[in-house]
C-alpha cells in the first residue's frame, strides 16, 4: 500500500539526490577546468577544492536518511508497481550499498591524491619519464586496491571485479576475457591477412597540413550537423579528449588538433559528440541525480561514441555527405580528394602506437592490452616500476610493434592518473554494443545509409534517444542489448562489421 | 593567559576558515565560468550549484563552533598580544557578527536570483531593453533591501551604509559625499575648462584598426612585463572585464577588445592586472580564509588597479618605454606614433558613456552618477521602473551628455544584476586612494618614473606588495592610508594629479 509518507519519501529521495548531482556537478566543472583553463600554479588548490567537495558528495550519498529513504521506497508495493520507478530505487539502491562500503576519508583521499597525480601524469607525459610518474602512481593504484578492497570481491570473481562494478555494473573480468580472448585472435589474423596479403589504401588524402581554425571550423559543423546541441554545450581543446555531461544543460567536449592528419581531431570530436549526444539526450532536467536520469554504464556510453565515430563517420555514406563541406571548411589543401579516396584511408587497418587514434580493427587490441596490465596490477602480479617493460613487451605481442618511448606507450592515457582502473574494458565492450546495435538500427531503419549521405541525421539520433538515452539506467546493459537485439552480447557483429568493410578495402573480398 | 585550548582554538578557527574558503572557491569558478565559458543552456543548472555552495558556505560561516572559536580566541590576552593575530581575529568577528545576521534562505535566494540575473541582464544589455531587466531588477533589489535590514542601519547612519559596509568596511555614505561633492565641482570645472579654453590632444594614434590577436599579444606582454604571474593565473575575454582571484594559485583576469581604441583592452587588461597583483600578493598560500589573507576593502583593491591602469599606464614614462614593444606587437598601424603622441592622446578629458572606457577625469562623474541613483534606490525614492529616466537626467547633469540607448545607459554595468549595491563608490574611493598613495610612492621611490621609463616595475611592487598586499586585512583602509600617506583620504591628491597632467597637455598650463 502507497501511503502519502511512502509516496513522500520518493519525492524526497528525488529531491536529495538533485541536491547531491548539484553538488557533484561543481566538481565536475573543477575537473573540467583543470583539463582546459586552469593556471599551473593552481594545482594544489585543485586537489583541495575537488576532495573536499567529493567528500560533502560521500556523506550525502551515504547518509541514514538516505538508507531509510530508500527503505521506504522498497517496502511500497504500490510505488514499485511502476516499472521505471522499481528500477530508480533498484538503482539508488545499488549506488547506496556501493557508496557505504567506502570510508570518506578514503574517497577524499581518492580525489585529492587523482588530481594531483593528473597533473603529474602530464608533465610526465610531455617528458615522457614514466619515472616522474611513478611514486604517485604507486600512491594511487594503492589506493585504488584499497577501495577494491572495501567493495569485496565478488562471489566466484576477483578483486578487480570489484572496480570494474564501477564502470560496468555487474560485468565479470572472466566474462570479458572470455570475449576477449577469440576476438583478439580473429583480429589479429584480420589485420596480418590485410597486412600479407591485401593492398592497403592510399591514405595520402589525410597527408595534409590543415591549420587548425579550419579543422576547428569543420568540427563545429559537424557537432551542428550530427545534432549535439552547442547552446547546452561546448568544445575546447585538451591532451587527452574527453566529454563532461556536467549538469542540465551543460555537455561539454574536448578535442585535440594536429596540423596533420585532420581526421584525428574530427574522430575525436565525433566520438566525444556521441558522448555528449548520450548526455543530452538523458532526462536530467526532470531526474537529475535519479539513477533514471543517468546512463547505463560506460559500456553502453562507449557505444555511442564509437557509433558515431566509426559507423557513421567513417562509413562511405558520410563521405559523400560530408565532403563538399569538408572541401568548404578545410580550405584547398583537400581539394583534390574525392569522398572515396577518403573512406578508403580512414579505414586503414595498421597497427600504431596511440589508443585514441588507432583504427578501428586494431583499436580493441589496445584495450586488451590495458585489460591484461590492469588485472596484473591488481592480482598484484606486476610492481609499478615494472609497467613500462610489460607494455612494451605486450604491446609487441598485440599488435607486433616495438614502443619507442613511454609517451607513445604506458603514459599517453590520463585514466590510471586519476585512478581509473578497471574503465578500460568498457571502450571495447562499447566497441561490441555499438557493432550488434548498428545491425538491428540497420534492420529497424532500411535506409540509414542512404540518410546518412543525405546529411539525415534525426531519424538516427531520435532512434537512439528513444531506445536508449531517454532510459537513463532502467536496464543493465546486458539487458538493454538483448531487449533491443534480440541476442546477448556477441563479438560476432563487430567482426563482420571489420571483416565486411576492410576486405573489400584491402582488395581481399 | 594562553592555554593549549585557545592556542588549539586559533588553529582550529584557520582551519575551518580554510575549508569554507576552499568551499568558496568552487563558487567563485562557477562564477567565473558563467561569465567565460558556460553555454547557455546551463544558467538554471548554474543558478541552483552557485545557490546551493552559498548556502553551505554560509552554514559554515555562521556555525556555532565559529562563534565559540572566535569567543575563545579573543578571551586569550597572550594570544592577542600579538598584533597581526588580534587583527586577524578582529575580522573574524567582523565577518562572523555580519553573517550571523542573514537567514541562510536569503544568502541561497539572493546568490540564484543574482545568477539568473546576470544572464538575463545579458540578454537586456545586448537589446539594449530594460523593460528585460526589469522585472528580475525589481526582485533582486527587494532581497538586497531585506539583506540591508538584516544587517540593520548602523546608528547616525542610513540603510544604505549597511550595504557599504560589505565592500568598504565602516564606510557611510555621508562621509563619501562630503568628499565626491566638492570633487564633483572641481572636477566638472576642469573638464569645463578644457573643453573651453583648452586645444584637446591629436588622438588619431588611437583610431587604428589593430587585430584582435596582436591586440591580445601585447597585452599579454604587458602582463608579463609589469608583473602578473602567468603561472599562476589566466587572460580571457568577456563582455563586463573583471579580476577573480579565485584561489591560492589561481587569479583570473578578464579583458574585452574592439578593433579601433586599441587602449580601451590595454587600460583593462592593466586594470585588472592592478587587481590580479593584489591577490597574488595577498599571504593566501599561508592564510587562505583568513583575514590575514584578504584584500582590505574595494576601495583599496581599486586603488591597486587604477594606480596601474592611470598613474603607470597613462603616464608619458610608461609610453617611453612601451612603444617600441607596442610597434612589434600591434603591427604596422601604430609605426607613425610617438610616444608623446599617445601620452597625450590617452589623457584626453572628454564626456562619454561607457564608464569602463572614461578617462582618468570624467570617470567619477560616472560613480557619483551610480552613488546617487543607488542611495535613491534603497532609500525607496526611486522605482526600478523610473531607473533609466533618472539615469538619463543625472548623466545630463554631471556629464552634460543626452544617452541615446539603455546599452550605452544604465545597462552597461554588471554590478546591479548581481545584486552589489554600495559597491560603485568604492571604484572613486579607489581613484582618491591611488592618488594620495602615489604621492607617498613617489617621496619614496625618488627615480620612480625614470625606472618605469626603463620598464623596471619591481621596485614599485615590492613597495605596494610589502606595504599593502602582504598585510591582507591587518589594517581598515582609512587606518592603512593615514599609516601609508601620513595624512586622512582627501580629493586633494587626485585633483593636483588630474590638474598637473591635464592643463599642460592642453595647453593650459
Amino acid at each position: 500500500m502507497t501511503t502519502t509518507a511512502t509516496r513522500t519519501a520518493y519525492a524526497e529521495l528525488c529531491e536529495v539526490a538533485r541536491e547531491t548531482a548539484t553538488l557533484l556537478s561543481a566538481e565536475f566543472l573543477l575537473a573540467w577546468d583543470q583539463e582546459t583553463y586552469m593556471p599551473e600554479g593552481a594545482a594544489d588548490a585543485r586537489a583541495s577544492q575537488r576532495a573536499l567537495i567529493a567528500g560533502l558528495v560521500h556523506d550525502r550519498k551515504t547518509s541514514e536518511r538516505m538508507g531509510e529513504l530508500i527503505a521506504a521506497c522498497e517496502a511500497d508495493a504500490e510505488l514499485t508497481a511502476d516499472p521505471a520507478t522499481k528500477a530508480d530505487i533498484r538503482e539508488f539502491r545499488r549506488d547506496y550499498d556501493l557508496a557505504t562500503k567506502l570510508p570518506v576519508e578514503l574517497v577524499r583521499e581518492l580525489t585529492e591524491v587523482g588530481s594531483r597525480a593528473q597533473n603529474i601524469w602530464r608533465k610526465a607525459r610531455e617528458q615522457s619519464d614514466f619515472s616522474v610518474f611513478r611514486p604517485i602512481l604507486e600512491r594511487l593504484v594503492g589506493l585504488v586496491r584499497q577501495k577494491a578492497e572495501c567493495y569485496g570481491t565478488p562471489k566466484g570473481g576477483e578483486l578487480y571485479d570489484a572496480l570494474l562494478n564501477e564502470y560496468e555494473p555487474g560485468a565479470r573480468a572472466a566474462d570479458i576475457e572470455s570475449i576477449f580472448t577469440p576476438l583478439a585472435e580473429r583480429l589479429s589474423a584480420l589485420v596480418a591477412n590485410l597486412a600479407d596479403n591485401g593492398t592497403p589504401p592510399d591514405t595520402s588524402c589525410l597527408d595534409l597540413k590543415i591549420p587548425e581554425a579550419n579543422q576547428h571550423s569543420f568540427g563545429m559543423f559537424i557537432l551542428e550537423s550530427i545534432g549535439f546541441d552547442l547552446s547546452c554545450g561546448r568544445l575546447d581543446t585538451t591532451t587527452h579528449p574527453f566529454c563532461e555531461g556536467l549538469a542540465p544543460g551543460d555537455t561539454r567536449l574536448t578535442t585535440r588538433y594536429r596540423d596533420e592528419r585532420f581526421t584525428d581531431a574530427l574522430y575525436g570530436t565525433m566520438h566525444e559528440a556521441g558522448h555528449g549526444i548520450y548526455e543530452q539526450g538523458l532526462p536530467k532536467a526532470r531526474c537529475f541525480g535519479q539513477p533514471l536520469g543517468e546512463a547505463i554504464s560506460l559500456g553502453i556510453h562507449e557505444s555511442q561514441s564509437r557509433m558515431w565515430e566509426n559507423s557513421v563517420g567513417r562509413s562511405r555514406a558520410f563521405w559523400t555527405w560530408a565532403l563538399p563541406h569538408a572541401k568548404d571548411k578545410l580550405g584547398p589543401a583537400i581539394a583534390p580528394c574525392s569522398a572515396d579516396d577518403l573512406y578508403r584511408a580512414v579505414n586503414t587497418a595498421q597497427p600504431s602506437f596511440i589508443r585514441v587514434e588507432a583504427d578501428e580493427a586494431t583499436y580493441n587490441l589496445h584495450i586488451m592490452l590495458r585489460f591484461d596490465i590492469e588485472r596484473a596490477i591488481i592480482r598484484g602480479d606486476v610492481a609499478i616500476k615494472d609497467i613500462p617493460g610489460l607494455w612494451n613487451e605486450t604491446f609487441k605481442r598485440y599488435l607486433g610493434l616495438g614502443v619507442p618511448d613511454d609517451r607513445r606507450g604506458c603514459l599517453q592515457d590520463v585514466h590510471w592518473s586519476f585512478g581509473a582502473i578497471g574503465y578500460f574494458p568498457t571502450y571495447c565492450l562499447g566497441n561490441l554494443y555499438a557493432a550488434q546495435l548498428w545491425e538491428t538500427i540497420n534492420e529497424q531503419i532500411p535506409d540509414l545509409n542512404d540518410q546518412i549521405a543525405r546529411g539525415e541525421f534525426a531519424p538516427l539520433r531520435t532512434w537512439l534517444n528513444q531506445n536508449i538515452h531517454a532510459q537513463g539506467r532502467r536496464y543493465r546493459a546486458g539487458e538493454l542489448c538483448e531487449r533491443l537485439t534480440g541476442k546477448p552480447l556477441s563479438a560476432d557483429p563487430l567482426l563482420r562489421h571489420l571483416e565486411g568493410k576492410l576486405k573489400p578495402i584491402y582488395g581481399l573480398a
